[in-house]
């Protein structure tokens, strides 16, 4: 199948360009018409076949959903309004159509949920891997777009939804075998295979300047943690027993013998927000809280020492410890 | 070296950011204040080892320089001036980090002879192939963005600087020894591993209004010329003996044996622009030659019939072909 075929294969099922894209798909680049007094927010992320993702247990769409949430999740963190996607996908040749045509299902039916256009892209072949590399654009209100550096001493941590789900789920579809994989449908295992940018909240939490510093979890919870203190020049104290662990998650990671919480500080893949507020601005949290149908778990607090620090339970042996500098990156 | 590592080596060898840069590398997507009355032109193009490029003679900072052209080459044939550049890089562990800094010296040193800053992007480990995916933003004022689609019947046909070029550079590269490609300098081996993108004509073209449609050349001539046609429904009579072709590439497609016509119709990766002139708007088109500073050289005319045909020279034999439908589709 030509480039040209897969190309007409994906614009068959765009629905109609929306009236500020002036020339989508098929010239030499996108023509795009700007929102009016908003900056622009841009992000690119590449899912690797083998790194990112094994091919054997992550069906096609989720592949698709994967690739644009990963970057929906960046914008959401900056507390844009997704727009338009640019899609520039890498194909073995050996890929079949029906995977193809399952992995641009998969990326166009979240794309779709989230008002997002496809506006390019590009198709060449791999001699390798599977690789999808997707830029989306997004727009915010100038001073309203969320960073990782605004946190201040005494803003209150919090993170949204649940975290250790996808660490989980990832764990329990390389233990399964493939029937039970398919037939699997827990929390954790559909966390990992189509988790769910949390667009909606960044869009209220940046309208309502609810957040100081807010990032999403690409790389677990810690690497979040220490990125946001690192960029703030905070330090953080965090409280073990108020993360938000899915039941089923605590539920593997213990069965194995794992301290859940150790489990859900280090695994990645979650897509949450984690950001910090400010006390005393509860209200605008409230709003954002009660709009974005996410539910938000306070997790600690920023300090001006600059140690990262994770509680002990008062009057239980061990006390503080240093917050374990854990996390997934793909060069490790 | 860790993900971090490599981001501070780019890091530190980029310019101070422009005001417009509201959020630059380091946090989760870049934020950027657009250009006041402007289109955004957006594209995204990858480079694949193995596929679009041999790493055994392709030095490192061709590979990067290559990776910024064929994006600004796509700007260039909207009109565009280039802006921004988001990388996304999927390295083989096996990568030097001396490979991994000439690569990013390549392509920086291209993006500040265009003005385009590097505004973000995303590393990765690659299991397979050094991969090089390349988003580039521009603008153009809304109605001075070319597209392919606007050339009529009774246009003149123009192609940009040489053709054949490239092609023969990679021949020669492929032909020749190591020792010798490290020495090799003429012009078709300077083409191919490092084009110039006419950002500078495109926008000249744009500006003074004087393409009806336009084009770069990536897959070859003949690729081009049947795009324009087809987006714009008009066919086209092409005169073999005005195309630009290098001399030195003319003598190497002769000395193999080869019709230098056909093979310059073939060859891709040239990156010059082809674009379509009304009748009697020579003058808009002369104050663009004037300042592009590149050869402009008119090879054909746009046709009512949608006939593709390459023209014999009168009175010999043969006469009219068939202009071949040949290129350089990654997917072949």
């Amino acid at each position: 199948m030509s480039e040209r075929d897969l190309v007409a294969r994906i614009q068959r099922r765009l629905p109609p360009a929306p009236p500020w894209m002036l020339v989508g798909i098929g010239d030499d680049a996108a023509v795009i018409e700007p929102e009016r007094n908003r900056a622009e927010v841009l992000s690119v992320d590449a899912l690797v076949e083998g790194i990112h993702f094994d091919a054997s247990f992550v069906p096609p769409d989720a592949i698709g959903h994967r690739a644009l949430a990963v970057n929906l999740s960046d914008l959401a963190a900056m507390g844009a309004t997704p727009r338009l996607a640019l899609l520039s996908l890498v194909l073995p040749s050996a890929l079949a159509v029906d995977a193809f045509d399952a992995m641009v299902g998969g990326l166009l039916r979240l794309a779709s949920a989230h008002a997002t256009h496809v506006a390019g892209g590009n198709l060449t072949r791999s001699p390798g891997p599977l690789l999808l590399d997707v830029t989306v654009a997004g727009h915010v209100k100038r001073r309203q777009a969320m960073t990782r550096g605004g946190a201040r001493p005494g803003d209150e941590i919090y993170v949204s939804g649940t975290v250790g789900s996808a660490g989980a789920g990832l764990q329990m579809l390389e233990a399964a075998s493939p029937q039970a994989v398919s037939d699997a449908a827990g929390p954790c295992v559909r966390r990992y295979l189509y988790p769910e940018p949390r667009v909606r909240l960044g869009m209220l939490l940046s309208r309502n300047r609810a957040a100081s510093a807010c990032i999403d979890l690409s790389d677990g919870l810690s690497d979040g943690l220490y990125r946001i203190a690192e960029a703030s020049g905070v330090g953080m104290a965090i409280d073990p027993g108020a993360l938000p662990i899915e039941p089923a998650a605590r539920a593997w990671f213990a069965a194995r013998g794992v301290d859940p919480v150790a489990a859900s500080l280090a695994a990645g893949d979650d897509y949450e927000l984690l950001f910090t507020v400010r006390p005393r601005t509860g209200r605008r949290l409230a709003a954002a809280i009660r709009h974005g149908g996410t539910a938000l778990t306070r997790i600690g607090v920023c300090t001006a020492d600059r140690a990262m620090v994770l509680k002990g339970a008062p009057g239980e042996p061990g006390g503080d410890q240093e917050l374990p500098r854990v996390g997934y990156g793909h060069f490790q």
